[in-house]
């Protein structure tokens, strides 16, 4: 099994925490490494600078940093001030922070929160793959072509992942036929991770160049676009990666089904649309060098670096919960969505 | 003045010569650095390597590639069909070679010719730099905010440029408020030539990720996306730089025009349409690396590395030419200036 990759764990006092250990997402896919944030700055800092990303891996590293400020600094509420700050678009970081906030004093109940917010995700993710994929698989039956955009998989949910998530679901059905990889710049995360991710499982795929995207569509060789999201407005306005909203435009040019796949907890009722969601501008140097590394632009050219752009509605075709598939109307699919419990989980017998 | 960048530049037997010496643009911006090309491998190969590129350059270089053949190795027509080889989606390399071999069989003969494409490129520039500025200032009188995509300017063209070139002119009438320069993966001729370009001129600008263009299209600051062309079909279709149809169904979407730029003689009346063009699959090393350097990609990865794509000619506004301006029905309208003597320049008094 090549799946245990992770985005974030928890480090016991017993396994010498504690401590919030992250996989540097910046190194991959040359140097598989961690870092042990024993303190909830550092923590904040490896939300700033991706070390950590993917709205649900925030969510989980959220949690557990709310319960790190507890123990380690004895301030749970400044602990999840700071981590809330580090990624203002992503709604999850401030959902999984409050909630652990609510699960009582102690810090043993704040963790077992955090650890039920994990397992709450990675059984989402599971949901998610499996009605995603039967979306896809009866517009396709058995040869499925996908483009997905940055990286949702495993290194961004702590479980298969959102949208590659359904990927990976339809490929462990023998409906995949090919993955279409953005190499997501400025920051690769297309390249970097998910191509990295979909060979550790062998999943047919390719990197093409962000701009290539539609010769591939106008080719004819693209059945669905399958993105995650970072956060979804109460009319379904997706905020995510820069660069999925002009898949989304492409998508419907070319006729092709364009589906957000997300945990409900990335929805956020209280925006009412995409137009209220905060664009994080973010270092140039991330346009004007790779990795920090090469510069590709000269020194005396500015850049201009917003992290996400909003997929305006009424271009999604659908959007992939746990709990179900909203479709538009979204303002009314996504508010009943949220409101239904949980589904319990199915008994044997 | 800042503005005696080139492509390309014949040295003569006086300077040195025979030799067609090219200014290396893979290794710009942080390296300006020659390459003097004494026998047409070498030239063909530096076509090949993108050391030169760029349509109207291109057919410079192809032109001045023939006289070297005929000097080099007594053998011009070889050194068409190596020239031709290195670079097939380019209409202009076959259109220059065909010029200077008919020339005559003299050298010397052939070295005007090709003097000749050099000085008529440059006034094509400047006619469609005028012609193009027309076109937008009509639109935004003024304030003018453009989208352009690869790199059309000085490098490009041996010129003020094609679609850069209409930059420039707006720029120099005031009229410029501001040009976003799209990066352009993977050789990144976007950040690394046309902000160079534009830096050394002083116009206001600034870089972007590719998938970056529909977010600033969506918020209104495009008042028009400005592109050259390597082919363009009797019927309009477009082959120019992978990322170019996404720019124009982005366009189209958001309702802002889009420019094609070019000299006629990039216009190829003898294919019907942008299906018969040639698109040149390039190695998957450019996506998966920066430059040739670092990987950015799995080593376990594909990828898919087409140079170039086709916009259809119905999302194209309009094609801007040295001889005028053309619209659609593109059948009739190209076939037209294609048709039309070259206008005189004018007479002064």
């Amino acid at each position: 099994m090549k799946t245990d990759l992770f985005a974030v764990r928890w480090v016991t006092e017993r396994m010498g925490g504690p401590a919030v250990r992250v996989l540097d997402q910046t190194l991959l896919p040359s140097q598989v490494q961690v870092v042990d944030c024993r303190d909830v700055g550092t923590l904040a800092e490896a939300i700033r600078a991706l070390r950590i990303r993917g709205a649900p891996a925030l969510g989980v590293a959220a949690g557990y940093g709310v319960v790190l400020g507890a123990l380690a600094d004895g301030d749970p509420a400044a602990a999840a001030r700071l981590l809330i700050a580090a990624r203002p678009t992503a709604v999850n970081v401030r959902w999984a922070c409050e909630r652990v906030l609510a699960a009582g004093d102690g810090a043993s109940r704040m963790l077992a929160e955090a650890r039920r917010i994990e397992e709450e995700n990675r059984a989402a993710c599971e949901a998610i793959g499996a009605g995603g994929a039967a979306l896809v698989e009866a517009r396709r039956s058995g040869s499925a072509r996908v483009l997905t955009h940055c990286n949702t998989g495993m290194l961004a949910c702590q479980g298969i992942g959102t949208a590659f998530g359904i990927v990976r679901t339809l490929f462990e059905q023998g409906a995949l036929a090919h993955l279409w990889v953005d190499e997501t710049r400025p920051l690769l995360q297309g390249a970097r991770l998910t191509a990295f991710e979909a060979a550790a499982l062998g999943i047919p795929h390719a990197v093409i160049s962000d701009g290539a995207a539609a010769g591939v569509m106008s080719a004819g060789d693209v059945d669905a676009v399958l993105v995650g999201a970072d956060r979804i407005a109460a009319n379904g306005d997706t905020a995510n990666k820069v660069g999925t909203c002009g898949l989304a435009v492409l998508a419907r040019h070319y006729g092709v089904p364009f589906y957000v796949a997300a945990p409900i907890s990335t929805i956020d009722l209280a925006t009412q649309t995409g137009a209220a969601i905060p664009i994080e501008l973010r270092d140039p140097d991330e346009v004007r060098t790779v990795l920090g590394g090469t510069w590709v632009a000269p020194v005396a050219s500015p850049a201009h670096n917003p992290a996400f752009d909003i997929t305006p509605a009424q271009l999604v075709t659908a959007i992939v919960t746990e709990r179900g598939v909203a479709r538009a109307p979204y303002e009314t699919s996504l508010r009943r969505l949220s409101s239904v419990s949980a589904s319990a989980p199915a008994e044997p017998g």
